[in-house]
């Protein structure tokens, strides 16, 4: 008895999502075009992709998936804190029959955009918010918006060139390394399987994570496309709808945190990346 | 050769530490009275106790640890991007014959209090800064100041009750959650292994992440404190002066970075939870 009144009572105070899918919110099945199923051997990773702010890079990931490119492949360069970085290694590129992709970093704040503002001041965009459930940022006098490298982000590497991405792509797994929006090629989110990402090997400190052998490091066993499996036999995702109601709602919560827990209560902020955004997935 | 050269293109513009480790900066030696030696099953982490924010945690802490209190204890509470939460769970506590301890949730910026300032506008705080190695926040008009939950801070789990904390602690694993910052007993930082502290097994998702039998958690093999070993026998930590000149520098690095790389100049701020502070050991 002692240790569930002690479970409810920290739920109560410390429990950072859930608020979400406590109050029925509205819920957005994945495009089976945007869902890819990534099989790692310690389990599996939902991605969500976007064409929205990354067409030319959705593009050509997709095909990559198709081709079955990144099956087998390795993170070879995986920073705790970091980045988890997976392909083959070929960015540079000169041996590589796969094209670059342009620059996609931000896009313009069209009509198409619905932003749901998350926070005003925030210190690396004039506003954050989420914009069909990926968490974004936006520049005001410039009329442009981005995705923002939350843990969970999914970018394309690149050389020095903007315009070098091609294969190799990372999962943010740290700390939000701000400092890279609008300058990489952002172009999926998890929504499944963080836990698993979490379990990629951390390559040697030392040696800035990059793995120095081909036979320690995490690999990929298969990716697919949702919409390249028959109906009947894939799963299906689903995520919060972050244009909802109740979205705004689990918003205002977070925001004005009104618990008995909160001896100082926090300001009423919100940090854009520590907005998690429920999801789930059938069969 | 290509793949070295891509390797090295991909370190000026993506590393995010390795700077201040460059530049000969000045070593501290973390006092053996404040260092924990942790040994999980998945490896060892160290951690920097700080009696100058909660001594009276950290008292309490360095005599359970003496005790072996935490040995064959488990991680039982885990929620991937949030906590990792370990103990016997008894801090509801009416069986417990350990006591409470006092809230030590913020305090007085003092003369003895040297605070390098990392940035004067945050989200969560007036200014945040190092306190020799350690994250912190301050607030200007009420003179305050206290630790902040950056991934790899330690604290100690609570009740609603502000002066019920006891045994039970946990490490921050994901984004910082800083509304809990001047919330709970912070009294100490993973300064080696937080790659270690990641492959605590995480709960399962749907119960709040705590496990519902003891026997798949991830468990406490053993902790020690530095200064109860012998000295001939015991490993020596370092971490980088973040009061020294060098740290400075680095920190002028990281908020103004030139590097080509950078498509679009970041702008000129630091979230102080994405500021690795680096550490060495010996032996």
């Amino acid at each position: 008895m002692i240790r569930v009144a002690w479970v409810v009572l920290l739920l109560t105070g410390l429990l950072p999502w859930c608020a979400a899918t406590a109050k029925d919110p509205t819920w957005r099945e994945v495009d089976p075009e945007n869902l890819v199923f990534i099989e790692l051997f310690e389990g599996e990773v939902f991605l969500e992709l976007n064409p929205q702010f990354a067409p030319k890079t959705v593009a050509q990931f997709r095909k990559l998936v198709q081709d079955q490119f990144y099956d087998g492949l390795s993170f070879y360069r995986v920073i705790d804190g970091f980045v988890a970085q997976g392909g083959d290694g070929s960015d540079l590129g000169e041996l590589s029959l796969v094209p670059l992709i342009d620059a996609e970093f931000e896009r313009e704040m069209d009509a198409d955009i619905e932003f749901t503002r998350v926070q005003k001041t925030d210190l690396f965009a004039d506003e954050t918010g989420f914009v069909n459930g990926f968490a974004a940022a936006r520049n005001l006098s410039e009329n442009t918006v981005w995705l923002t490298h939350c843990p969970g982000a999914v970018a394309m590497a690149r050389n020095d060139n903007p315009d070098s991405s091609r294969t190799d792509f990372y999962f943010v797994i740290g700390q939000s390394p701000r400092y890279l929006d609008r300058n990489m090629n952002v172009f999926a989110r998890v929504i499944e399987g963080m836990e698993i990402v979490q379990q990629i090997k951390r390559g040697p400190a030392n040696q800035n994570g990059i793995f120095q052998d081909d036979t320690s490091p995490s690999r990929i066993r298969r990716m697919r496309l949702a919409s390249d499996i028959p109906k009947s036999e894939r799963k299906t995702a689903f995520v919060v709808d972050t244009n909802s109601k109740g979205f705004e709602q689990y918003l205002e919560e977070r925001r004005n945190r009104k618990q008995k827990f909160f001896h100082n209560r926090p300001p009423q902020v919100l940090d854009i990346c520590q907005v998690p955004v429920a999801s789930r997935t059938t069969k």
